[in-house]
């Protein structure tokens, strides 16, 4: 499955605009997400994701390959639902992969036909917003309608990094902080 | 967990010997094992396996690490059901995982307490029986206990190879009868 999706920061006014665009609440979630990383290629330079996303309705496990275009997150997307994050994480333990970061959030979606807004409250990073359409249609159309949403909310840039990225990006600057002040 | 198992060649008595040992029917059950390769390390070199197995109550990833001895197919063993075994597959698949082998055998057990008699009937390969201890227990005692039962069933000599090594050496074998008697 191809996932077109964009992500902006989320402004005091975006979830008032994406209501007013018909969107209609679709619930909330809390993941804790768990990243791996591989010994073999540095997932964070070929651009991939490995992760266990643990929500209330269950776990999967997900691989995520390399971003598809310059101006969108979209890439091929696998998911596996799995009975338990625990072992799984074992499993991909013993076959070498490295866990390497946890990302915890609480979503709220809001639907509006085949497209999903998903206002995301991450720890330590802030409110975003994620647009997304699956599904098996026209994929330059989708990012054409993706992007076009994405004008409608608002100025905000489209951020490509994902939140583990922004995560590792925030320590970065954090320690080079720490390393200019040293006490 | 540690799974202490030895497995012979299954004779005509085999069976009548489990049986007469107090052993029970305990089911049976059929498996069709995919076993897949690393390409970081030969999992054939390394003795280690990655498998789904998929059989009627369900599907399972199952990881096992090299051989803790030299008289049983002792090791470690980490495991974690799965909802879907073709997502799983494509999801190692994206890892750089390939598929090296499938197994399919008929499983029909007989529980002794403790341990398990498995009667596998293999495609390709014949009929076998794994005797397994499964559990927490002193390792020591439980590779004397397999081993004591073994010995009850007759003289088959330990085998300790699996069935996806068997496969491949009858492969390797039957290339090189081939080899040698050109048409």
């Amino acid at each position: 499955m191809i996932e077109v999706e964009v992500k902006v920061r989320a402004l005091p006014d975006t979830l008032e605009k994406i209501i007013s665009l018909g969107a209609i609440f679709a619930g909330t979630e809390n993941h804790r997400d768990l990243y791996f990383n591989s010994p073999w290629r540095d997932f964070r330079k070929s651009d991939e994701a490995l992760r266990i996303r643990i929500k209330e309705e269950g776990a999967r496990l997900t691989y995520k390959g390399p971003k598809l275009d310059q101006e969108t997150k979209t890439r091929k997307e696998l998911t596996a639902r799995i009975d338990s994050p625990e072992e799984m994480a074992e499993v991909l333990g013993a076959l070498g992969f490295v866990l390497s970061a946890e990302v915890r959030k609480r979503r709220t979606k809001y639907a509006l036909g085949d497209v999903t807004f998903a206002l995301d409250e991450v720890e330590e990073l802030g409110s975003f917003i994620e647009v997304e359409i699956s599904g098996q249609a026209d994929f330059e159309e989708q990012r054409r309608r993706v992007l076009s949403l994405l004008e409608k909310l608002g100025p905000g840039e489209s951020i490509r990094s994902s939140y583990l990225e922004l995560l590792e990006e925030k320590a970065r600057k954090e320690s080079a902080i720490a390393n200019d002040y040293p006490p």
